[in-house]
Order: structure tokens, then sequence, then C-alpha cells
């Protein structure tokens, strides 16, 4: 199991990113192509097959072993007011997660998903990133390193996920500072917050890009100022997943914001990730075109905790019945037919 | 059983729609109301639970019994060349069903349908619609009724879909005639014509409105003249559906183009469905802001067959376990935190 002991091995995982299989994309594009059905009919769903026969190398993916990992992290910055709810309810939702009667409970469940709870140090929250950095380099590093360790060898599959009084917030502030635009381009209701809270929202992420603003602009310190140790985890866990070749599949606007710093760096970051789906929070769909990712869902959600994604996989799985279980035109005897 | 023995019989069937279970609806949405999350951050997981509790009248609904009934017939107008494929491509693929090859079986098996295929008169293909009707008033009450015949008693949920090479250009007449505009708005390369194909399409589709243009007005006129025996029995199986307050999920352009002739004149025929998904032929996006359905999925799929609405089940599964398995805030011990 890999991991991010020091700021340098984070670098230079980002700046050696294992890529696909060619070979085995294109023996499942082939297969695809032989199927029983006009080439092209199954739209995405072949793509998705090709796209895990090239991150699984083989023409035959699978999804025996799919994990769903959810980070749970506390925020200091929550205490001017940018959250619906109070931060004793992040707590209450991991006792959730724990007893089983949670959204992402019944959906893991539903995709198949064998589901990981990873809570970081829920009772101290990371220091207000309007006034210091949110984390100190060692925090980071062991944010990281969690999100790291849900990557075991021989995962098919990983999905991430989040709970975090507060954490749209810190998603919007490192939105802006990866890709630009003003705060109000990436704020939006969250869990529900009213048009005084968007304000206050925006305010809070003006100052902490403010305060931030000169200094260094690397994935790692982006991530240690404006991130969370939850945010900082869903990072070090698609890393860690891609130098595995583990594909993922993101939640989210606040999973998608936690790789914004190491997309801005190094877009190819996302091509072991799919999309699980678009969150009904305005910023994500903007959030999505600057990484170059088409969700394969759009369905109103808007509750972390890698729901949408949980939904996802069960989309994912259709694709792989088909693309492993139809007949070749050769097998089903109708070659040339179509 | 219900059954359509009669052009009289289908008439009062689509005259005296029963409606939803609001007492059930309500209970369901309070339910979710109730559930360990923010009220509606599920998005359309939350309206696909309520929506199978009003059909189903229970605040608990369930998807035991779950078909997926595909229907198969042949054209007389393909004679005009509007296919990629020859008419034979019909039968082998229904022998490919048989055989459990095909797109379809993968994808009922991967969403726990079961399946059934209804051949109808492969070896007698409807007559060519644009010299007389296509059926003649037996013929079209025998599409019917075997549509009919696949809601039997205690179905949860039934999956329409279809299998029939040219029902592309039958679908685009029976949506030109249901809700007006021009041939040509309706007309898409379906399995694969290039722009000769879809020119032949698009003239056969006038010649039929033109012959029948000045036929009775009638859903069972439309669906006799210009729909085919796979299309007649989907808007059988719909309607007798709609009859025992079976939820139903359509699947592309033809099987939304099947029901096209009835809701254009009872709207409401549409209440008890999902649009599994939009297909990437272009006629089926207009088709369903007719019909007043939001479709589910978006994949890019083009298959027929039943095979966007049978992934579109996985998500329905997902919304049901949600409803289901989810812990209200009482039982959660967090009442009042979210």
């Amino acid at each position: 199991m890999s991991g991010f002991a020091t700021r340098a091995a984070f670098d230079a995982a980002l700046a050696d990113l294992p890529m696909a299989d060619g070979v085995a994309r294109d023996a499942a594009r082939a297969r695809q192509n032989d199927l029983t059905k006009p080439p092209g009919s199954l739209g995405r769903l072949e793509d998705i097959a090709v796209f895990l026969a090239g991150w699984q190398g083989t023409a035959r993916p699978a999804l025996g072993q799919r994990r769903a990992a959810i980070f749970a992290g506390n925020h200091g910055f929550v205490v001017h007011g940018v959250s619906a709810f109070p931060a004793s309810v992040t707590q209450a939702m991991v006792a959730n997660f724990s007893a089983g009667g949670a959204a992402i409970n019944a959906l893991a469940d539903s995709s198949g998903l064998d589901l990981r709870v990873v809570a970081l140090d829920l009772d101290r929250p990371t220091a207000d990133f309007t006034t210091s950095p949110a984390m100190d380099e060692a925090e980071c590093l062991a944010a990281l390193d969690a999100g790291a360790s849900v990557v075991e060898p021989g995962l098919d599959l990983l999905v991430v996920g989040e709970m975090g009084i507060g954490n749209t917030t810190a998603a919007a502030a490192l939105c802006a500072r990866a890709f630009g635009g003003a705060a109000g381009d990436w704020v939006g209701p969250g869990t529900g917050v009213d048009s005084d809270g968007i304000a206050r929202k925006v305010a809070v992420v003006e100052q902490a890009l403010a305060l931030h603003g000169n200094a260094p602009s690397t994935p790692f310190e982006a991530l240690r100022r404006l991130g969370g140790r939850e945010i900082a985890a869903i990072a070090g866990a698609v890393l860690a997943a891609r130098q595995q070749r583990v594909p993922v599949v993101l939640d989210g606007f606040i999973t998608c914001a936690a790789i914004a710093p190491l997309a801005a760096a190094v877009p190819a970051i996302t091509d072991h990730c799919l999309a699980g789906h678009c969150s009904a929070e305005p910023g994500h769909i903007r959030l999505l075109g600057h990484l170059g990712l088409d969700p394969l869902l759009s369905l109103g959600m808007r509750l972390g905790e890698g729901s949408g994604a949980a939904v996802a996989v069960s989309v994912i799985r259709a694709a792989l019945a088909a693309h492993n279980g139809m007949a070749t035109f050769a097998e089903a005897g109708v070659a040339g037919a179509l």
C-alpha cells in the first residue's frame, strides 16, 4: 500500500502518473464491436467498459472488489455561519453510517459496494482558513495518507465520498484558486442555506483567497491551506488509486473539488476517474467542465456521502454485464446479420 | 388479466384511467422528509420512490415482481430501403434473445428483471403503410391483446421494449401524426442509415401521412394504420398496466412513439410511466417533451430491446433501497440534528 509520508512523495506521485493499458482498451473496444448490436448503440455503456478495461488491464474487466470510501472531517471556518447545520452533525452522521442507517449504507448495499468510513479527528476541526492555513504540513500529510490507506491491492473500483459540515465552502475556495473565477461563481446553497448564508459563504471564501493568495501555487499548498482533512484524504485516495491503476468514481461537488488543485497542475489526474453524477450544487457542472468529465447521472442529488457515485456504480455494473455477458456475432450464429 | 377484444374495449380503457393513490404517495413523501438527510437532497431518487408508492398503493413500494416485456414485429414498408439491416434480423435477434446472448438478456439480468419476449407474426410483416393501413382491425386488436397479456396480477414494475427492423420509421410517422411537425423533425438515423437513407425515411413517412391524413383521428386508427404489431403491443401493455396500476418504465424512441397516439388524445396516459432514458435518436427528446416526461438516464444509447429502460431499473432499485433502507431521524437518534 502506497502512502504520502512526505510532501515530496506526494509531489513525486503526481508527477509520475501511470497511464491506462492501451492494448487491453483496444481489445475491449474490438469486443464491443463484435457483440450482437450495431456498433456504438450502447452509447456510454460501451465507453465505460472500455475505460475499465484500460485501467484494470484486461479486455474483460470485473467489479469483484469494489469499495466506497467515505471520509469525514470538521472545519474551523464554520464559526462564520456558512452551514445550515451545526458541526456536531458530522459526528452524528458518522454514527449513522456505523449503524447502517444513512443513504450511503442503503446505496452502497444496492450497488454491492464494501463501505469504509474514515472519520478524521472530528473533535479537532481544522484551523479557520480565513486567518491561517487549515492544516499544518503534518496534518495534511496524515489526511492524504488516510486517503491512500483505503486503496488496497486487488481493488477493482473505488468510490470516494465525504461528510463534513461546511465543506461546500472549502470546496468553493479550492475551485476558485484552481480554476479562477469569482467566489460567487463557486458558492451555492450546499445542504440548504438561504441567500444570507450564501453571502456569508462568499465573504468567507473571498477572505480565504485573499489571505492565501501569495502562497506557493502547488496542489499540496492548496489542499493544506484551503482544504480540510476529508478533502485531502479524497485527494490522497484518488492519487493512490492512480498509482495502482484502480479506476475511481467521483461523487459530487466536494469530491471533485478535492482533486481540483491536482487537476489544475496535472490535468491527466482525472484520466482514471469517472464522474458519477452531476450534483444540484451549482458549482459542480462548472467544475466538471474544468476537469474534462462528463457525469454519468444527473438526478438532482446533493447529499454527498458518495451517494451519487454509489448509484452510478449500478450503471457501471450494467455496462459490464453487457460487455461480458453478451454474445458475439459468431457465438450467436448471426454473423454478418447486423 | 384484462385485454382488448374490441376497439370499444380499448377506447373505454383509455377513457377511464385509474389514478395513483394519493394517500400512499403523501405517506411516502412524509417518510422521505423524515429520513436522515436534508429533505430533497436525494433529488429524483425521492421522486421515484414517491411515484412508485402512488401506483403500488403503499408507502413502502417494492420491486419483487419486475418484468421486461420485449415485443418484436416486422414491417411492410421496409421494401423502401429505410433500414441499414434486412428484415431477417428481427427473427435473428429474437433467436438471440431466446439464447440469452443479447444486450437485453445481460441488462435484464443485471437489473433482476424477468424477461418476456413476444414475437408477433414475424413471418407475416404488416402491410406497407404507404399504400394501405399497416393492419386490419383484427390484427391490431390481436397485437394490443398480446401486449396486455404480459401484465399479470402482482406485477410491481413493467419495462417495455421492442425489436423490429425499420420501426423508427413507423415511430416517426406516429409522432408526426400525434404531435404535428414535419416528417424530417421526427426521422433520424435509427440503427445507422446514411443521409440518403434518412431522405428515404422522410419520403416514406410523408407518403404515409398523406395517405392516412383523412382517417379518423383516434388512437386506435393511428396505431392500426401507421404502427406495427410490436408497437400496438406496447400500447396495449402500457394501457393494461395502467388498468392494474402497474408502473411502467418506457425505453427509447419507439416505445415512447407507441403511446404517442394515446397521449395526444389523453395526456394523463403517461402518469404511470417513467422515461427510462433519452435515446440518441434525435426525435426522442422532442417526443419526451410532448409526453411530459423527464428521462432518468441520458447515456447516448440507441439499441432498443428495452435496454435503456433496463439500465434505468438499476437506478429505480437504488431509489427504493434508500427509501426503504434508511433510518428516520427518530430511529437514528439524531432527531432534530439535521
